[in-house]
């Protein structure tokens, strides 16, 4: 093994575990709730589909960089951590539902509404967004951090955000794009749940007003050129590989930077994005290398 | 005009005055963030289509029994009601899809996605419920206010009751229901929304703990009167009277009290929910007297 493959495989065994530990959480927040039967099990099936986890890990790493070295196991960021992954989850679902995307494949399982049907899945999805903001409400020990985290995931997620890109997403569609509409839509649609990720864990961490920046900073280019690779991963993947249908954006006509601006140019501006977002993490120096290690991870990444 | 038809008219009035003051409210709160403007119109479309706001009024006048006489406008109160109703406006929206209830008219309009399409309604019934929490997090000037109405909202609203109660809704058309799948779906489906509605008007009113438990009393009394009423009123009325499909339920072979009870005892159960209203507003005596008229109106409604 080369010494970049035993980075490499340790910092997988590190998000791996990372995803464990936040599938812990989200199993103890969701059994300690009274929630109708079906719908739990709706819930659990595409919460606990394998995933990355990688807004999590931001949110739990962006957490430790900014905390005093002393300081213990940081509970508000657990539950940060848990609701991003629920709206996460509930954005996958809706997304993929067959008015959207209309996807049967997703973490290498069928479909929500293949599993269950397109009411259970709509449904779900409505529980975990909802389920999100009331955790943060009700589990995070001070008011005025549990306000702006709220403030910042919900933000993030609804219509300045996540829901408005899925929507010029759609209406993209078929039509003949350009790099002024990829970049609203990739802003939007990804980059800024990343950038929220980045700020939950800052804010959790109790983060100074330039650490706090800096982090959004970072998280926003990573988002950027996350979205950009899984466009290309989207051309050169397999569905095997993503664990989703691979091809489709081609299909569908989907306003991506490979469609745009071509291959080539798409690959470079991934290369640049990751290049500023490590740079947005030169004032936390060796703090900060877990957020390095996935930002060049993710660069890198086949699935 | 008797006597009796000269109070309803005044109730009338004042119930109409509110709408018009919530719905400006609501406006203010739209305009002042960067939405997408594809979403903003949909949004804007189901939220100001003629709505009862029953909801948004009972914040308001729950707010007014627990505050001092001295006391000014209420801004926290105006939040919460305009985020309730965004919360009550999704769940119509997501209610009507072709996989869910399947419905054509709603406010006496078309449903979201006749006038649009199936993907602009579900993501704009996401975009108003995040919207709902994102106001509730940015807007409500005491964050432990704002923690404790957002952890009202999310619970009443999510799995353990507003979805719980549309998911059961579902799974029970077609079967021979019976009054305790009733009674689940109306606590769940609505009479937790109306609860938390009252307890939102109380928190920001700044009631004790007698107070708010009286108020959320009342909201729970009346929502399952209410939901009722609504089921007695699908047989009953006709789609012009209601500005919704009416007779939609027998036809689904949806559990109803009607159906599952008979009208008889169906009518006699909404007036005992009146009355056990009615009953938990006695400490509050004359203060309040809206709230009592609130509960005959919605007793002898005819929409």
């Amino acid at each position: 093994m080369s010494a970049i493959e035993a980075v490499e495989s340790d910092f997988d065994t590190l998000l791996r575990k990372q995803a464990q530990f936040i599938n812990y959480v989200l199993k103890q927040l969701l059994s300690s709730r009274q929630i109708n039967d079906h719908l739990k099990e709706a819930m659990s099936y595409t919460l606990f589909a394998p995933g990355k986890r990688i807004r999590s890990a931001l949110v739990l790493w962006c957490c430790e960089v900014v905390s005093k070295p002393s300081a213990g196991i940081n509970r508000n960021a657990q539950i940060a951590a848990a609701a991003i992954e629920m709206v996460h989850t509930y954005s996958l679902i809706h997304d993929d539902l067959p008015a959207i995307d209309n996807d049967d494949l997703r973490r290498g399982l069928p479909t929500c509404h293949k599993a269950f049907d397109e009411a259970t899945a709509i449904l779900t999805g409505d529980a975990l967004l909802t389920l999100a903001f009331e955790i943060l409400a009700k589990e995070i020990d001070d008011p005025a951090i549990a306000a702006r985290l709220i403030s910042e995931l919900a933000e993030a997620a609804g219509p300045s955000g996540m829901v408005a890109g899925q929507m010029a997403d759609l209406k993209a569609e078929g039509n003949t794009g350009n790099e002024e509409i990829v970049q609203y839509i990739h802003l939007n649609k990804t980059a800024k749940m990343f950038r929220c990720a980045a700020a939950m864990g800052a804010i959790c961490g109790g983060a100074g007003k330039k650490e706090y920046e800096c982090l959004c900073e970072y998280g926003l280019k990573l988002g950027l050129g996350f979205q950009i690779a899984d466009d290309i991963l989207d051309v050169t993947g397999s569905s095997e590989q993503l664990g989703k249908t691979a091809g489709k954006d081609a299909r569908a006509a989907k306003c991506t930077y490979p469609a745009v601006v071509g291959m080539k140019k798409a690959k470079e501006l991934e290369r640049r994005l990751t290049d500023e977002a490590l740079a947005a993490l030169k004032p936390f120096d060796k703090k900060a290398d877990i957020l390095c290690q996935l930002a060049m991870a993710l660069t890198e990444r086949t699935k």
